[in-house]
């Protein structure tokens, strides 16, 4: 049950955005910013961080949307999705892509354990200035979206069937587009997942 | 040396929302929303969560921001604001605040570290839902920048003097205030502190 009080028919963040839709706008508006878009990473390799450090996180919500984000732009390959998140090392990915895992996996730990060393890997495999910055907030922003919605306990659906229709509107509409041109949007309209 | 090429005449998060005005834009108008309202928390409440989440991830940079502009809205009171970093359990502040402190004591852990027993002490203590939420989301958002900041490497100035003067001018005029009426503000303008 969650800690205060919602509205349960929402799942997971979305019952702590329809509760504070002012922060919610901004909320949306970075998940837009940093999971929609190619340039440099991927959607896939972004969304790929995002379930990493979700699973990391131990976060069951967001490990399973982000996962299932994923598998969309994978064309429907979840062992691939559920690998990375659980042991990238060995899973069918580029190098360059496992070194900016790396730098994420220590984010999640705290941001003093990215050692230089790890930034120098990623470097040599082609990961750009932009890149690095990329995964490093991406990594950093799931540390609170990951505490958001379980240090408010927030819903969280445990039947798996729910995720990939939710996971398929925003691969193809993303995180409420919206917000781009509404700086408070409404409640409903605003998501990170 | 920051871990990516930055403008190194400004400090911490601010070199890094220079490099990357977009994502600046909706931290710095989170950090508003958060940090700059006395509607249930005071300013100086949200502020002093911000400095000791920022304490217990060893963010140097960001406990000391915190912590100067705390001061600020504490009539220079920085013992206080020492002590609430270090060891509320024995400051001068309610008891209703220092379950709130350890609630976010308990989010900077993990988001499931938080339990029942914690919120129902807060609420007997007088805090409403909008109080345990935004507790719950300062805490979770200050992992995430005090992430950004070190993941990254931000230069932080060491020199403790420098940090109360732009104290002041957030105390004065907030985190941007300019973002809420630009949805794309330029990088200089936009800052979590």
């Amino acid at each position: 049950m969650p800690h205060i009080t919602v509205d349960n028919s929402l799942p997971g963040i979305r019952s702590l955005m329809a509760f504070s839709p002012d922060t919610a706008g901004p909320m949306g508006h970075l998940a837009n910013l940093l999971l929609r878009t190619n340039e440099g990473l991927s959607m896939a390799d972004r969304e790929l961080i995002a379930a990493h450090v979700s699973f990391l996180n131990d976060c069951f919500y967001c490990q399973q949307s982000h996962g299932a984000i994923a598998v969309c732009y994978l064309d429907g390959n979840t062992d691939l999705v559920e690998m990375v998140k659980k042991d990238y090392v060995h899973a069918a990915i580029s190098d360059k892509l496992k070194s900016l895992l790396s730098i994420a996996g220590s984010v999640q730990k705290g941001g003093k354990q990215v050692t230089a060393g790890q930034i120098a890997a990623a470097k040599q495999l082609g990961a750009t200035d932009r890149d690095i910055h990329d995964t490093v907030l991406i990594a950093a922003a799931f540390c609170m979206f990951n505490r958001y919605v379980d240090g408010l306990a927030a819903n969280t659906p445990a039947d798996l069937s729910s995720y990939p229709l939710r996971a398929r509107q925003i691969a193809e509409k993303g995180y409420g587009n919206h917000i781009f041109s509404s700086p408070q949007p409404a409640a409903a309209e605003a998501s990170v997942i």
